[in-house]
């Protein structure tokens, strides 16, 4: 089944208009006509069954029961990565689980900010791997922050992955509080950065003997956490 | 350090020859040069110091401890993928820690064969991938099979990705014995291909409760039965 992600849907039978390049997708790639049925995930994470009417609307038609999301919220702190990297992290750890992607520039970024069109770029991105992944919410990117400006949350387990550190084995325990993970830029963090994250409540830990690609450790990392 | 794969190594002071592309890639890519330190990974998984020496050798120096190959041995039989995916998922079970790949063809199957480009490029991409995220050992490439030629090897646990199937969760116990992991292409298994599957050993299980796309889902499972 088809699923869409909009903003506004409204009680059964509401009709809610479509944006152009959804409706493009629909009826064009996907070749969905008027009365087809597809499936809509409303911003709180709702996902309610609809059917395609003529001019670029979808009607309301009820609610789909059982649809849920990552069992914990997992904040990513993924440094910037050259070329299309961070992309390539935001669809993967969406459908790894990832609920929330804070940006950070650190000592060794080679990319030290990010555009709006990059932004609204990895947001569309975020969405379409939820819908791929039937996931009923869509993570949210945040604007960049430095590494001085990171604070393990109250409440949350705080880790930073270093390759060096202990496993993370014993942490991987069934557990449904937050979760936030830092990692850093291709090149590592040094060492006054990690000594730093350390005093600001993220621990050190390693995801095993194997070192993953920045592209993968964010997705692989909540695979482990959220299983 | 930079890691580069030798199918032979010999003992210390041996110097070896080093193929064209691979020299291109450490003098002219990674600009080293005669008297840099490399790692060189035999084709048994032993890894060793070396020096880069003019010719295009490299001098051996000594054996690096401590490196180890992925704990448990699996097999991935993957469905072959459209365009470029089956490469996606060599690259990334690779890094995850897949041991072995066989492509199959499936009812659904788009793709139905696999020319001899296409299987030396997914072995050069096992191979980098392997250098990449410091394996001590490149997962093989079988010939493609049939799922009527598929069979669980006796000792392996073996099982059949299946979204409607049961957890997971009560398997993913540390354990070193070998697995066999079976994916289907983008459209699933048919039902007589599962039950096929089934009657040859092959348990119906889920990752939970996510729709995980073909290119990362048997990377997230070597990542989930390789903790």
């Amino acid at each position: 089944m088809i699923r869409l992600s909009l903003d506004v849907v409204g009680a059964c039978g509401t009709r809610v208009p479509v944006g152009a390049s959804d409706w493009h997708y629909l009826t064009q790639v996907m070749r969905r006509e008027s009365g087809d049925r597809i499936e809509v995930l409303a911003e709180d994470g709702e996902v309610f069954e609809a059917v395609l009417v003529d001019g670029q609307h979808v009607e309301i038609r009820g609610k789909v029961a059982n649809v849920r999301k990552p069992r914990r919220h997992i904040t990513l702190y993924q440094a910037l990565l050259k070329g299309d990297h961070f992309s390539e992290v935001v669809e993967r750890a969406t459908e790894a689980g990832i609920s929330r992607f804070v940006p950070i520039v650190t000592e060794r970024s080679i990319v030290r900010d990010v555009s709006p069109n990059k932004a609204a770029r990895w947001r569309a991105i975020a969405k379409e791997a939820s819908e791929q992944c039937q996931r009923p919410d869509v993570p949210g990117i945040e604007e960049m922050k430095r590494v001085s400006d990171l604070r393990a949350a109250a409440g949350s387990d705080a880790f930073v992955l270093d390759p060096r550190a202990n496993d993370a084995r014993p942490w991987l325990v069934p557990a449904d509080h937050p979760l936030d993970i830092v990692i850093g830029p291709e090149g590592g963090f040094t060492p006054a950065e990690l000594d730093l994250l350390s005093a600001r409540g993220f621990l050190p830990l390693s995801l095993g003997e194997r070192v993953y690609r920045a592209e993968n450790a964010g997705a692989f990392a909540a695979v482990l956490f959220l299983q």
